[in-house]
């Protein structure tokens, strides 16, 4: 049942990113998922994070993260930033840090530097809201990579319960 | 500059939808991008809705809402229930009622039907999270329509800013 939900799920389309964190010199970096657009004035984009993940700390310490946009080509970084955490993530990848610190990926499609504007909790995942403080879309050719295109790479099949748990 | 805001935030990427609602013998529904899945177990999608929204109200109080996902070849079906908002928008359109009453599209890629679980600010948009009871795969062979697919046509450039705001 968990396949079916999954497979039900993946319909729910969203993008792959490298969410970049940083509080005093520690930086990080993750593959996620959740994350969209939620208002256009004020610039918000929301991002769900599981609160267990070795970055949330950090996301909350900084108050700033990072949102860059990975290309249909990229699996192989979301691959490396979605593996177990550690701080050698960054330590062969181009990076640039943005006005807050964060890594921004100057490899991407596209990046968002963001200052934390609110958290909510979301059953497993917290909510986080982001305000969009700068941004460049820096290959307006590329096409943006599709999480449902990356298969069973992230091991989520196993995340979903067996029925819908009414 | 805010036509240079819609082309950066288009590369976060959405699908699609067809948001029904209902509350007592009152039906609606309307087109919306900002959905994403937000929590595992349980089982949860965001909505981010405008509060201003002709559907808000309904939403509130029938605290239910279902999520059709749009296939690629159904920007008709986006551009109808993205017009005016119009209790006449579901008169022509074959539609069911889920178990809680709210329209399920049959014609639509998947649905999902969710129950209200938690409602809070985020700029110009409330995010709904939804605690889904029940879903089906209807087309799996369909693509989901992408939203930046769709270009100009719900005239969301307006919505942005002029710039960041700092």
């Amino acid at each position: 049942m968990n396949a079916f939900l999954a497979n039900l799920f993946r319909r729910v389309t969203t993008g792959v990113y490298v969410i970049g964190v940083g509080y005093g010199e520690l930086r990080n970096a993750f593959t996620a998922a959740f994350v969209m657009q939620v208002s256009y004035d004020p610039l918000l984009l929301a991002l769900g994070i599981n609160p267990r993940h070795s970055s949330f700390g950090l996301l909350k310490q900084g108050g700033v993260f990072s949102v860059n946009v990975l290309k249909r080509d990229q699996l192989g970084l979301a691959a490396h930033f979605g593996g177990r955490a550690s701080a050698a993530k960054l330590a062969h990848i181009a990076w640039t840090p943005g006005r807050t610190g964060v890594p921004l990926l100057p490899q991407c499609l596209a990046w968002f530097e963001c200052e934390m504007a609110g958290e909510h909790p979301a059953g497993d995942h917290v909510l986080v809201l982001g305000k969009v403080i700068a941004g460049e879309l820096v290959d307006a050719g590329a096409e943006a990579l599709i999480y449902s295109d990356t298969g069973a790479m992230d091991g989520a099949v196993d995340l979903f319960p067996d029925d819908f748990g009414n």
